[in-house]
């Protein structure tokens, strides 16, 4: 018997647990509050929907579920797939494109999802990463308009500032703007992807890095030259002003639709919030996943470095189950990113309870035991919460241990108590 | 691509899972007060702990994960187990053992967690049974004493009277009375496993069937007789007594320690308890799982039939993982159970917030629809549940999805409201 977890997932001690616990609390509770309905779906999904290139490289990690019973032939198998018929999710997306394209017909119209559970990817294990992490994501389907980005830029702020962010900054580009710079620079379509990867690279490699990049992949001096150039047109802007420079820049090579629904979402956001945060035009902005159709978004906190979630608008994925093509855009919480920063500062879970220990000596009678219980019952009808139990031969260590756990009263019941 | 859920797996609809996190919040709060901390392990577990005869049947029906990368070798693999290296956990014990054996140095001692999550059994697809559920555990490590037995009625009890059941009834049976009863009746011990199936089925065959079923498993008649009469002997009585009555038959077949902890159980759970339920004595009460040592329960709902949980003591299986014996006793909730009968029995979730949905015009102004997002803040700081959402073509069917999710403050949002 092994008692360490499979490689590259862990155990969650108390301590994270309760955090974990308080923070999807506020999550759900703040979701709720904005019309969003949670969902679940099976963890399982089947194989072809884990390998029909909707999740891109995250495919190639999925864990993989052999058939079973009599329809595992290993003598005849030649591949993997002769072997497999299902495999763990590797995100909320794929299943909750499924399920809508499934439900649809029983569904409120727009429908606004929460979807809260683990996925799985088979990564090279690594600091800080598991290849079992939680997602939480919410989605809005069926709403073209850029009501759905505004109202999930809305929610996803309130909920991280409910948790305790401040200074929240959020990104914002469209994938169609990202094209239209490539096509005005005249970098080739069937390079885009790569292209896109390269500029991904920016806050790492600097500009020099990414025009060195760019020409080894065979694009031309001129090109990138004028590529790079128009990032340097909306320097030092941010909002919707940016965008217009931008635009004007590419000229037709965007449709000017694109430029009025992100100047709309510009207005939208800053006369509706109700809490602080920046939105932040991004040119450079590219987002993996390349299921994107329009607007991508990234949140940061720039007092912890990193990306805390990110979405955008998906018009295409839903039809490839649902046939018909259905309006989707989301946004995801780095849910384990969160927990991770929260942990590493120190952050104290407003509103605990106040925890009573109650110990009881070996051999404590029956009389005794029964007072005792009775008194935790009522303990915790006025609002405590109260543990009950045997005491140890290492009292100080058990003692310890509660403490650093929170108990504040810790109250030791013996036989004779006279006697000590 | 495939719309529907893998075969025997389901998803959860947002009517069930309001319901289902109120009920997941009742136990978590209430479990907490008791001082049972949550903790969490991966849903993978490796091959070697889902095969080593802890789970009995359960084992049989692992979803078992393809090795990867290198280690895939289809070409050589001659069995199954050529081709696995962990699967999916089919209950939350096995997982808490290793956890258990892997952190105890990290954990309070006695230690009491609390477990809530899925797991996965392929059993042939049948009318509400599927593949993945729920479980909710607790378990007391570390404490031999019947505190734990105690402790663990308690909060199941409190648990359940929350969530609204009443009449609630335990059964209580001890594994050694089992074995001491088929002792005390010249039942051969290579047969006791065979003997416990069989008298399993009492509730469903009646005891004329169990004696037939014992008879062709070729016990004597003279033992069967024996056997059968004992059940007899506590007829009628439910309490401590019915322990005592037996234990006068059984003489040196149980040891005397078997029946004073059970009676102790009996006073301790009686004098503390300020819920209430009735806790009796049923010799007949078998419990499946090899790997429990001492005391076995089970509690049910009379008004619904059938059983929603059960537990024991199993004071052998972290050995197993820690190499030295832990005491060791739990109780389970049938989670998925709860759910189906106050689903079917139209439960109301108490205490919802007021749902207001703001519906807007397609084309509404930028300046109008920010109004609308103004409000919408507004209503949910006074504490309300509030959508926000465009208006569909099918206004009707919006409105009636929206009053079938509890939606009883439904507005409508013109650019010119007086033409209307």
């Amino acid at each position: 018997m092994n008692k360490k977890p499979v490689n590259g997932m862990r155990d969650i001690m108390p301590d994270e647990m309760r955090l974990r616990a308080y923070v999807l609390g506020v999550i759900r509770e703040t979701y709720r509050d904005f019309g969003f309905t949670e969902i679940e779906t099976p963890c399982v999904e089947s194989i072809e929907n884990l390998s029909g290139k909707q999740g891109g490289e995250n495919e190639k990690l999925t864990f993989k579920i052999m058939k079973r019973g009599e329809k595992l032939d290993i003598e005849h198998a030649e591949k993997e797939m002769d072997l497999v018929d299902s495999g763990l999710r590797y995100d909320l997306t794929v299943p909750l494109s499924r399920f809508y394209a499934n439900h649809q017909a029983d569904l409120p119209k727009p429908f606004k999802a929460l979807q809260i559970g683990p996925v799985w990817r088979a990564e090279r294990p690594q600091k800080g990463r598991f290849r079992q992490f939680y997602q939480c994501d919410i989605d809005i389907f069926g709403d073209p308009s850029n009501l759905a980005e505004t109202e999930l830029i809305l929610a996803m702020c309130t909920v991280l500032t409910k948790i305790g962010f401040k200074d929240l900054v959020i990104r914002i580009n469209d994938r169609r703007i990202l094209k239209a710079m490539a096509v005005y620079s005249g970098l080739p379509e069937e390079s885009w992807e790569e292209v896109f990867i390269a500029l991904d690279k920016l806050d790492k490699i600097g500009e020099d890095g990414v025009s060195a990049e760019l020409l080894s992949l065979g694009m031309t001096e001129d090109a990138v030259a004028k590529y790079m150039a128009m990032f340097r047109t909306a320097e030092g802007e941010h909002g919707a002003d940016a965008v217009s420079r931008i635009a004007d820049t590419l000229g037709d090579a965007l449709d000017p639709k694109v430029t009025e629904n992100m100047r709309q979402i510009f207005t939208l956001v800053e006369s509706a919030k109700d809490v602080p945060f920046e939105l932040a035009f991004d040119p450079t902005l590219v987002r993996g996943m390349g299921y994107y159709t329009g607007p991508i978004f990234e949140i940061a906190v720039p007092e912890f470095g990193s990306s805390v979630g990110g979405g955008g608008r998906y018009d295409e994925m839903v039809g490839r189950f649902a046939g018909q093509p259905t309006p989707a855009c989301g946004f995801s919480i780095g849910f384990e990113r969160i927990i991770t920063i929260l942990l590493e500062h120190g952050f104290m879970i407003p509103g605990t309870k106040e925890k009573t220990a109650l110990l009881m000596e070996k051999g404590l009678s029956l009389e005794k035991t029964a007072d005792v219980l009775k008194l935790a019952a009522k303990l915790r009808a006025e609002g405590k919460q109260v543990l009950t139990a045997s005491m140890i031969k290492n009292r100080k260590f058990q003692k310890e241990q509660l403490q650093a756990e929170g108990y504040t009263d810790i109250r030791d019941f013996y036989e004779n108590p006279i006697e000590r």
